[in-house]
């Protein structure tokens, strides 16, 4: 793809930015960058393809957007400062246009988030995209999924369910006349939430000093629970169920609307892609937790309990009846 | 993918290796790292696409081994000491026997340079490899492709071509009877400099108190010493141009009996897939790098100079007339 040299030169290159003197970007064999003193490196990294992880529909801005959030929210999830980042772009033809606009979605990212673009490889094929993404976080304060035990608070960043609602919005799969009670308004920003999920890094940052656990919501808020209670059973050698609270569970007007027209529950629990962060916390440390995000304006509840009970129990409050017992969903790309 | 789970679980787990107690491999939603003291990180990135960076008879073995060899290989030229790496593994369906071929070559491999893997993902799609690996090398003392200056000598690790020639007997594109100068011990051993690239990590190690300059042959000699020449022209703000000597360049006994029955040197030249270091070091340094080299068995001459006069010159010998000058060649697909 000699063609696109030029196009890499002028809208990849700017990417590598906010390098100190010492540091070097794209252009070597490699990047050479310095940790911050006291800091664990974390690593991340997660492929996007056409069609598979997003519409093939999406735009280039959108694709780039999502293919750096996904992994600055797993970044978030374990606590981390936003570092670097390299791409591996597959691309099914030469199209100046889409790369231009794809290399503006990453280049605003980017810069929002403050991480730089050191490195990459473009090649020819189908729509894949592969970022890998480092970070770094304080010497042992890394937030694992394993930290969670029996009593702990479980908390969810929101709104959930709004990207699933977005590609119901996006794919055109209501059915009969579902989205009569969805406004425009409601429309556009499940959309939003589908094709440029914000990346909760400030909020992770603050969980460093508090959660026991935390995951990001990439596979839907059971299965990602799931997850957390899969690594800290290993971890303590002990059953660890959940409880959910469905009038806790954090929803966006949009999905009042969609939930009260249609009862259905399964966009907040399972959809996924909302890249928000489920994480827990012991009961003692919630107060300090609460305060300190109220004080940053982030509305961030409650919405059940770690038990040493297997499997997640939803309740339609806490105190009330079990409405089910649900098996985590996972979804169809593997993840390791 | 989820049939694969157990089939991950089963072979990738076991490369999350050689971590200490306070690091985290597979199974979270990221890796954490802990960089050694007053080292900088080196991050790499490369992909490789079946039929494009490989025959697509290669086998799955050998496909593995490669996709990490070039990444190593980009480590050897920093003169990093190879940290963790990630996968991203495009397959075009879920077949276990590949796959346990693929993680045993990923695994050799990885274990021979002690190189763990940290993190991955697997979709579906035509076959793609993409490896991000980090290294870490002692502040400051990263090679890079930009500081070599007038008067350096030229340096290659051998042997130059074997891949190229590898490359003919797999795809079987000889002209004629040319083959039949090649004994099947020799195309076996250009098959194997080929398919099982030997990054050439303890020699990068040696050069970070020696070398001005150093890349990874990926593309070919001529091309990859054009990147040293242009890094380090706008380095210096000097045009800087270089002489190589055929009689120095270093090949095998099956590379020299192909040019005595072909004449044709551009294996050597311009193949690339050798994945053996090109350096630079100032003429003063040689003496004591060499010494080092020596007694480490490690077998590099210098094979050329660098000059304040555009282009490459090729001689026949140093001291001898100009063969020809030759342009920079650049492969097919970018890399930035």
């Amino acid at each position: 793809m000699s063609e696109e040299f030029n196009l890499i030169d002028r809208y990849f290159l700017p990417l590598s930015q906010n390098l100190s003197a010492d540091e070097v970007g794209i252009g070597d064999d490699g990047a050479v960058l310095t940790p911050p003193e006291n800091h664990q490196l974390v690593v991340v990294t997660d492929t996007l393809v056409a069609g598979v992880h997003f519409p093939l529909e999406t735009s280039a801005y959108d694709v780039a957007w999502k293919a750096l959030a996904v992994n600055l929210s797993d970044l978030a999830a374990m606590g981390a400062i936003p570092g670097s980042f390299t791409l591996a772009l597959t691309l099914p033809e030469n199209d100046p246009a889409w790369l231009e606009s794809f290399s503006l979605g990453l280049a605003e990212l980017s810069r929002l988030y403050r991480i730089s673009l050191v490195g990459g490889d473009t090649t020819k094929g189908p729509l894949t995209v592969t970022v890998t993404a480092n970070g770094w976080v304080e010497k042992g304060r890394a937030i694992l999924r394993s930290g969670a035990d029996e009593g702990d608070l479980i908390c969810a960043s929101g709104c959930l369910g709004d990207a699933g609602l977005g590609l119901k919005v996006a794919m055109r799969t209501f059915e009969g006349n579902q989205q009569a009670c969805l406004s425009k308004a409601d429309m556009e920003s499940c959309l939003e939430a589908l094709n440029r999920p914000k990346p909760q890094l400030d909020l992770g940052r603050q969980l460093t000093d508090f959660a026991s656990a935390a995951i990001d919501v990439s596979d839907g808020l059971l299965a990602d629970l799931g997850h957390i209670l899969e690594k800290s059973s290993a971890k303590t050698g002990r059953v660890l169920g959940a409880e959910l609270y469905l009038d806790q569970v954090p929803i966006s007007e949009a999905m009042r609307k969609w939930i009260d027209e249609t009862g259905d529950w399964s966009l907040p629990l399972s959809a996924g892609d909302d890249y928000q962060l489920c994480f827990t916390v012991r009961e003692k440390d919630w107060e300090a937790l609460s305060t300190r995000l109220v004080g940053l304006q982030m509305d961030v509840k409650p919405i059940g309990r770690i038990q040493s009970v297997q499997g997640v129990q939803i309740k339609e409050t806490e105190g009330g009846e079990v409405l089910s017992d649900v098996l985590s969903i996972i979804n169809g790309y593997q993840h390791f």
